[in-house]
């Protein structure tokens, strides 16, 4: 079975690894969000993608979801200490390892998705990681500071700012010019399954859905699409993925994220035990939908939430 | 009182410290080599620079006399985990830092000469840091590597190879085209005294002479040109000068390192006191020459050693 997960951080990174353990045999490809890319220092960091890399490669700090394990921040306090900002952005020294390696190879000249599969070399993650684009695309986000509107990098709303003021609106500037990565608009025409994970699903598989091409081909492609609701009892999992929405004009509940993706794009959707009142609404909407445990506490709840997404894949299919 | 050094690594920084202590009023200006700079993962590294600036800014590993004190590796280990080479440079993660900073300074087209004035505002080292030239200059040593002549980089030669094979040449590819940097000549225009550390005269000071103009400045500056030995009873006191004086054909005495600069541009030599037979021949040569103690054992040797040279500059003045 050819499964195509749209992912974007901590959440389609732990979703991913819930996956691989339910569908053992599968051959999953991850279309990754770049949008919250950032230069740092001069050097090219890839925050979503290094989570699914670090998280199925095993090299992933378990308790914040990000990062490498047993880090260390020699090199950030030296940056410090040279009065060389931002400071609000916690690299650690392994971490760092991964960005010099990155963009040494894109000043050589090798696109992003070459880039990205000569890291999975050595972190063998078990599933084909894309990014979703080799072209530059950044997600900006609107917000009002000091009285004054004015664009922010995502990264400094979700990272300095901590989400604390309002997103007025959140683009994702060069989506429109870019294209689909290479392999990514053949994973789709070839899957089997399109899973959206509990992801954020404006600035992680929004994201993903801006770059033109991707969204016709996953209609084109036929085949189950899939997601499950990042909202739970009316708030977001874990994140801020609640000021995203508003920004949109899409309520923080199960029913209107799904309702956002619309049965024009989405087949089926799963929402939490708690929200068994959205299912109706769901499907009123023409979205099959089914209402399963969606915490993702350990590796056998989060395989058990991969089983019900496919087994709805079946039931959208049949 | 303006001094000017011409200065390599090692040699050079722990002899500046000396001279700090010996004329604490001075104003001194260091001309750095940057000939043995290399670009590693992308990233630019100046070790001639950046041990001068480490060492007087009391940032230095006092035992290896490069790199930083109380180092770490773990971007090292990263990058090898990687298969990212080369593996034979030491780069800890403090000194990664600095090279950080340098690569994404002259990535936002600082020169060189504006970075290392940057960095030296962290680390106070007490004189005025210039590199030779902010112009690309990389010393290339030739060598014959199972049976086939080649031509190396310096550090290869030096740190991988260990010099382990003879230098058949010492080339500074680029310094013909190159300018001194932002300073140079002003400085050697200015000076009262120009002295040569006990640095390795074909890599360190034999690279900084082969800019063109700063040779010509030397001698048009009309003031005493002082030089320290870094050959002691025949031998380099540490690194392996040897091995790059035999390549441009010159013996390993004091006496012949003099020589080989020349009473064009040397007024006054020091030889250590094992080589006091050297000094006749020196002087025979035009060179004025005195026999001291020249092991940079401690700080109080070292200064020592500065206040003859400034001893014998005065010696050649009056």
């Amino acid at each position: 079975m050819r499964i195509v997960v749209l992912a974007g951080g901590i959440g389609g990174a732990r979703f991913l690894r819930g996956l691989k353990a339910a569908a053992p045999d599968a051959d999953i490809t991850v279309i990754g969000n770049t949008g919250d890319d950032i230069h740092l220092f001069g050097l090219k960091v890839c925050p979503d993608l290094d989570t699914v890399m670090y998280t199925l490669g095993g090299g992933i700090n378990e308790e914040q979801g990000w990062g490498r394990t047993d880090e260390t921040f020699q090199v950030k306090d030296e940056l410090k200490a040279y009065g060389v900002g931002p400071d609000w952005f916690g690299l650690g020294d392994r971490d760092f390892a991964t960005h010099i390696v990155r963009t040494q190879m894109l000043g050589a000249g090798y696109p992003l998705s070459a880039v990205t599969e000569a890291l999975c070399e050595r972190w063998q993650p078990g599933v084909r990681l894309l990014p979703m684009s080799d072209d530059r695309v950044e997600t900006h986000v609107a917000v009002e500071l000091d009285g004054e509107r004015r664009a922010v990098h995502f990264q400094e709303y979700w990272v300095r700012l901590r989400a604390s003021v309002d997103a007025l609106a959140v683009v994702p500037v060069g989506a429109e010019q870019s294209k689909p990565a290479p392999g990514v608009l053949e994973a789709l025409a070839e899957a089997d399954v399109v899973l959206f994970p509990p992801s954020n699903p404006v600035v992680s598989i929004g994201t993903v859905l801006a770059v033109p091409g991707i969204r016709e081909a996953i209609a084109e492609a036929g085949v189950p699409v899939v997601g499950l609701s990042p909202i739970v009892g009316g708030a977001p999992v874990r994140g801020m993925a609640d000021k995203m929405l508003s920004a949109i004009g899409v309520e923080t509940t199960a029913a209107a994220v799904a309702e956002h993706y619309g049965s024009g794009l989405l087949d089926g959707w799963l929402v939490d035990s708690a929200d068994t009142e959205a299912v109706a609404e769901v499907e009123a909407a023409g979205i099959r939908c089914r209402a399963v445990p969606l915490m993702m506490t350990d590796l056998d709840a989060t395989a058990a939430m991969a089983r019900e997404a496919l087994a709805l894949a079946e039931e959208v299919r049949a």
